[in-house]
């Protein structure tokens, strides 16, 4: 019976607009990547959006065919592992122009949680969650732009407010307060996360595990999950002798990149966002850079 | 036409066991409640989640009447505003048994954002949000069980690590680090929700101003919207010099709830918890009691 | 003492970058907006996010002069509301540019639940809950940008799955079952969400409830907090003879707005998105179109 | 060092209260599971939540020895799967009460996205997306009662629109509308979420997958990631032919638990809810029952 069924997505549309992108959103997927210099794999747990354009003359998309592309890249990884995540979503990019012969452009996201083992300052380790960001956007006979982020959580402290608590003490409790030399004084501190996306060139592949490295010595202080009494204490002084705005983290986050990706193109897209869940107020404080490497050049 | 329309949910089910709530959920309304010795009249958008049980010999219950119940008792607000959103649950309650007529009890909560004016510690007016959480039971030929709540943002700031760094800083330091005297030692401090649900009696009303000054008064700090360089000096202060664990919020509420609340009977519900976003962890810590006020009378 | 509080956010940073948008994100304020035509006022609860740009010879954007700036703007609109969210977030993005002095674009975005009276097909009254979504974008010198838009929740059901059934029912039933004239078949349905996004010229206004009964227009049908039988049979009925892909949902409104809009310039940016809650899938089907009026005028 | 600093955790509260359950919530942690009959191993990301009471005599709970107790739990499994995640939550929660000496209970809560090959009507694999549900409370020198549960997505037909339609078109349509033998009429349908939950003895281990398939075989129909457009038709047939209330989910799944497990004790905690995203409404509709299994069996 199969072959008589219509095929209504084929159908010509009445109001005859092309689409930007046309697909599932929220599709959720065990995928294994690899890293290629330890061999490790890594099993994740990906949510996936994915989508195609579609011309004017066309009236739907073939929303399965996405579902195919990606139960068989998820395959495919299974027997061989990809490396990364953003190759992932190339995978099913270029899958996803080929099953859908109608459109000319495609575009994969995925998210997942995505572990790595942490030293304590006073060496305990621990086992510290994050999130990978992948990005692929495939044109027809061009090539796929790739991008691979991460969203770390980790700690600020206020420098502005430190200043301050300085001034009061002082005035407070007398010159004592204020003449402790290299004493940190209190500031707010809290929860802060920070996003770093980077394109990643096909020819130079982009280490997830080095953004995090990155955003992390760009905090006041990465966060541990396990913190005996003296680590505590070491976390808080680091991040008080590390007092930083989200603007600061944002500024350190893209000096970073500047240093360790001094062989990626000009053109190469970086985004970097840092927000903190003030501990002052019931909003949060923002800042964002969206650019690309050449223009971050010195 | 309508006479004829078969009454599906009256017929009886295959599978005959009675179930506990049967209702809707996420029906979001604008309501008018009135705060009685100000005449203030406040508007909010409130969620409403409402139920009533359903004995083993009815297929259905008519979800359809629960937004009558829901959508009667706004209109009746709109003329003459309830007091308080505890109050406004009730009359749905009490709506909802006369509307389903096999029903023997029913249960209707709501949660809302609400808007308090509060001063900074220099003086500076700002307007800060907390959420209402409201709650009715009732039962056929019985009474109707109210419970009236807030969830309050705030600061905490942990006396633990505070501890820790003025010995670290001393052995840092040297000496004079720990001896100034009444010298607050920095610590992680981060955003708070502090919930704190109290059961209201008929016959005396429990305003929710009072439970958000409660519980205002027993975090580290609260918080503001706006603060100028030294209002944010001074909340960061006042919060060192009140550190508190989750323990402690949950503790000063209880204490503060049974020196506020002499009057209620001794089988009011309270329930209180605090949950810290850590500064230095990626998880949450908690602390929860769920108890009777004569349970914590001393 | 406050003015020898030193201007941490003045000093100049170490790593000298720009940032494109530095602020304060998930601010809730009690909103009043009005609809000139009709006199009426309406009470929103908004979340805001407001941001500047930063040069990079500023350590810190004066994060309090956001909250300063949303204070004053919905103080004023108590008492004199103004004519719309966007008008709302246009007014914050000039604001914040004279307040930070080094800013040279601002950027203010509002999302507010918002309600509308609707009228069921058998002619009952109720009221409907719908999303507002406004965004106002300034530049130093230039004027500002402003888009105003709606997120709708109604209804599509699927027109593949319903020839795909006819067919199916041809095969088991005869053809006595696709032979029924005018009969609607059998087809997944489900809640779709849509929005609607259109920039806003100073001259023209666009009302926001005419964009929300574009998108209910291109729905397979809207639908209604309260359906008794009758109505619900109807509802059900409409959707089934407007059976609509979400690609169907996107055209039908983008050929809405350019019918309606004529007035509008070419540069005017649309969006438009429609998500639907597949029933049949444990995904969602999306589709979208990103464009400007000129790129689809006929 | 690390000898002096202060267990300010162990002082004496101020506010003397003792505490229902204080913890950490949101710690994300991978953890593999082992199903016995098959060998198969399942690698999760769970999501923990774990508590110890706290008498009135202490300040406060060591907050990291909740984390070391996941750890250290999860390290053993690494090596030596446990069968079930209930059954970690359970090593979970007897580490807890050796951790914590002044504790008398404990509390543990996991979920996860699990997986499980699918078959759609005509024989397609697929994989599918379910979240698992556990839990685990134990007290010293007593046992641990253990909870298993799954969230399942499904769809679910309303079997009221569809008698009303049936009228309306014989109204409309004529007779012949009606008068097709075994024709299922048209009506809204949904994705519905369905939850149940299980108490687990000792000595008889209920196995997740089995939930999962009475939930899927309670619902109109189960859904799937890839239905191919014959697929896709059978799938909606199925559940037009099998239309379910919310309430008769409820029902159908209790009377199927009951029928399975005849094997577990009267006294054996049963949850069973259901949420419909109804398609024809903003809000949604839902479905309990809490009960015991002795309550139900006849």
């Amino acid at each position: 019976m199969n072959e008589i069924l219509p095929d209504v997505q084929a159908w010509k549309p009445k109001a005859g607009f092309k689409l930007t992108r046309v697909g599932v959103t929220g599709v959720k997927k065990p995928v294994l990547i690899s890293r290629s210099e330890t061999g490790r794999v890594s099993n994740l747990v990906a949510t996936f959006d994915v989508f195609v354009n579609l011309p004017e003359t066309q009236k739907g998309s073939h929303m399965s065919r996405n579902l195919e592309a990606i139960g068989e890249i998820m395959d495919e990884c299974v027997k061989n592992p990809a490396r990364g995540l953003e190759n992932v979503c190339a995978l099913v990019a270029r899958s996803l122009l080929e099953k859908h012969e109608y459109a000319t452009t495609s575009e994969v996201r995925a998210m997942a949680d995505y572990f790595l083992e942490r030293t304590s300052p006073s060496g305990k380790r621990s086992i510290e969650v994050y999130t990978l960001i992948a990005e692929a956007r495939a044109k027809k006979g061009g090539g796929v732009r790739k991008m691979i982020g991460v969203k770390v959580i980790g700690m600020n402290a206020c420098p502005c407010a430190m200043e301050t608590t300085k001034e009061l003490m002082a005035a407070d409790l007398g010159a004592a307060a204020a003449a402790v030399k290299g004493m940190p004084y209190i500031t707010h501190n809290q929860r802060n996360i920070t996003t770093l996306l980077l394109e990643v060139p096909e020819e130079a592949p982009v280490d997830a595990d080095d953004l995090v490295d990155i955003v992390e010595n760009s905090l006041s202080s990465p966060t541990f999950e396990i913190l005996k009494r003296k680590d505590e204490g070491e976390v808080v002084l680091r991040a008080h002798r590390n007092p930083k705005f989200v603007e600061d983290v944002v500024r350190d986050v893209l000096r970073k990149v500047v240093e360790t990706y001094s062989g990626l193109a000009d053109d190469t897209i970086v985004v970097v966002r840092s927000e903190s869940e003030e501990s002052i107020h019931k909003h949060n404080a923002f800042a964002e850079r969206e650019t690309m490497l050449g223009e971050i050049r010195v």
